[in-house]
Formats: C-alpha cells, structure tokens, sequence
C-alpha cells in the first residue's frame, strides 16, 4: 500500500473518530435558551420567575432574554411589574448570573424611546425578531415564549 | 495491504454506511412536538382543539404537553373551559392515544395547589420551562404555543 | 492492495470531504422563520410590523406565515387592524418580498368561513399546527411567535 493511501484512510479514520467524538460532545453540550418577549409587563414578570427557576434547576444554561415590541418596557429604567416589584434588580440579578438582555433598536426607533433609558444591563440589537431567528437558526439556542 | 489497514477501511466504510442510512432515518422519522402552555384556561381549551386536529392529520406525532404558571389549570380536578365543557375527558382521551402531560413542580409549590389536586394523567417535572428546553435541545421536538 | 479496496478509501475520502464541505454550507445557508399566528388581529399587526423589519434588516430571509384559529383572521378579505389600517395591502406587499401565508383548513372548517373570503394570498394547507411542526421538523424552520 501507498503511503499516500495509508495517510487517506488515517485521515479518514481520524475524522471519522471526530464525527463519532463530536456527537457525543453534542448531547452533552450546554442547553441555550432564548427566551422571547413580545408582549409587555405581565409576561416579562412571569419571565423573571421561569429564568430564575430554570437557573436554579440548571445552573449551567446559557439564556439570552430578546425583547421586541412592548417586550422591552421592562427593560426602562423604573419599570415595575403590577404588584409594584421594580424589575431593575431583578435584570442585575439575572445578569450577574449571566443571563443577556437584548433589546430591539427598531422598537425604541417606533415608540420613541431613547437608549438613556434602558437599564444598563440591556444590550441593542438592530432588530428583535432577526434576533431571535438567528440564534436558534446559527447558534442552536431553543425557543420558549414565557 | 496489512490486516489493520484493510479493517481500518472496512470499518470507515461501515461508518459512512451508517451516516447515510442515519441521515435517511432522520428525514423519515417522527415528528416530536412540545406543546407549551403558561398563559390559562382559553390556551389550554385551544390546545385541547390544536392537538386532535394534530392527531386526526398526522397520528404518528409524539406529542408531549407542558404546563407552567396558568397553564396547569387545566390539569387540575374539576378544571372547565369558559364554555363549561370539563377538561378532564379531553385529556383523557388524549392520554390514550399518546400525549402527554407534564406539569412544573415549582408552579405547583408557587401556587400552593397540592399534588393531589392533580388530574391522574399529569405527570411532575421539577422545572416546566426546563423540561421544554430539555425537550427541545437533547430529544429533538420542536416547539409550538397554542 | 487491490483495486477495490483503493475505491473504497477514496469514497470515504469523498463522503467526508462531501461532510466538512456540506457543515459548512449549513453554517452559511439561508435562515427560515415560521412564523406562527393563532392569537387575531392585535397579533397580526404586530408580525405585520416585525415582518417587515425582518425582511429590511435580513432581506434574504425566507418567512411563511401559518395562522390557525383567530391567528387567520387578518387574512379574511376586509380585515383590519384596531387602527383602521387594512390588511390586504400590507399582505400583498410582503408577498411580493416572497412571504408566504398559509391558513388552516380545520380553522376554516370550525369558524364556518368559506375559501372565498381568504385573501388572494392566503394559501390552504390541512392543519396549521402540523404544518408548524412539520416546517420545523422537515424542513429546518425555526419558530417565531409574535
């Protein structure tokens, strides 16, 4: 046998070795999340709540918080859920704990909203739903509509 | 050609055979569907709808419901739809012909509403929101709210 | 080593040149969003509007709009959002821009509506909660619930 095909079947066995490896690497992988809100006051406190008891259940999964929409209100400086619970250390609580908060740019853009007053743990992204697709569709987050 | 190398082909070629044969397997294979519910009594009645249209247009899908936050009222003794049709028979005969219903620990424990309150079909989680993540990350079901 | 046995090692090569190449063009291909309607108008208005900043801010991005229950009621001939804004013409402008809209035929079979009411673009599929999972499961969509 050719040193040449002896390298080829290495190399094949190697990467089939690889393959075999990386999908085990796969079921093990941390679970991401991206949590989708949309819908205003009620549903991010419910969310607060759900990440918390994910993150307590499953400490290591990685959660990224979109917000479009009324999805974003919570993320304003002095926003209160209706049982009048500030939502700002509830965000720095979450964040310290490594939870990411995005923040639609076209939504402030339509409803008037300067960026001074998000808090300071929002991030902007140019667009809310490009968002969302994009981290299930590129990064192999999950979806869950809180 | 040495013994190892010729093994060394056969089972990189057995491999690769079980690629394709695996990558076939999965364009065929079952649909898996979690069903999330958080939002009450009128998601859960649309459920109900959503999933015997599901099951009536495709009976092979696995279909798996869970519940957190309101959307495990349905699954409590006695629970009805605004139009007063109980949901027990509903879940009942869903559970008979596969579904699922599993319903988040930490709602139950929030909501102070004993186990046994529970309809027989549900099914504890520690988390509903983990379990939809979990369902979704390392099961392979796709997710869908009614 | 015989002839057969070089065929083989050069098919695996192939097959996992074929593997590396086609992980990289999934890296690099197309996102697809389903977006799902089952809530009504408000809902609708609002996936008018995301739709039409995901498509500026991602122009290649492939959409299909499946409503089932009241999530196809903007689809109805003479809808129009709670501002008076009609549907119809923002319909057929995101069509032009390749957005498909397909509408469950039990929805229409239970809210007793006849196919002539639907708007030129609305296509029929069976059941729209099948065709959301089956966009996921079959055809790599990702889900968006607006």
């Amino acid at each position: 046998m050719r040193t040449s095909l002896k390298v080829l079947c290495a190399a094949a066995f190697a990467l089939l070795l690889n393959t075999a490896l990386g999908a085990h690497a796969f079921a093990a992988e941390q679970v991401k999340v991206v949590y989708h809100l949309a819908d205003g006051i009620d549903q991010a406190a419910r969310a607060m709540a759900n990440i918390r008891n994910h993150l307590r259940a499953e400490p290591d999964t990685r959660i990224v918080v979109v917000g479009n929409g009324d999805g974003i209100r919570f993320l304003l400086a002095g926003a209160k859920e209706r049982s009048g619970r500030p939502f700002d250390a509830q965000v720095k609580n979450l964040a310290a704990q490594g939870v990411e908060f995005r923040v639609c740019t076209n939504t402030l853009t339509s409803h008037d909203i300067p960026e001074s007053q998000l808090l300071p743990e929002a991030k902007l992204v140019p667009s809310g739903v490009v968002e969302v697709a994009r981290l299930q569709a590129k990064e192999g987050y999950v979806y869950l509509r809180p």
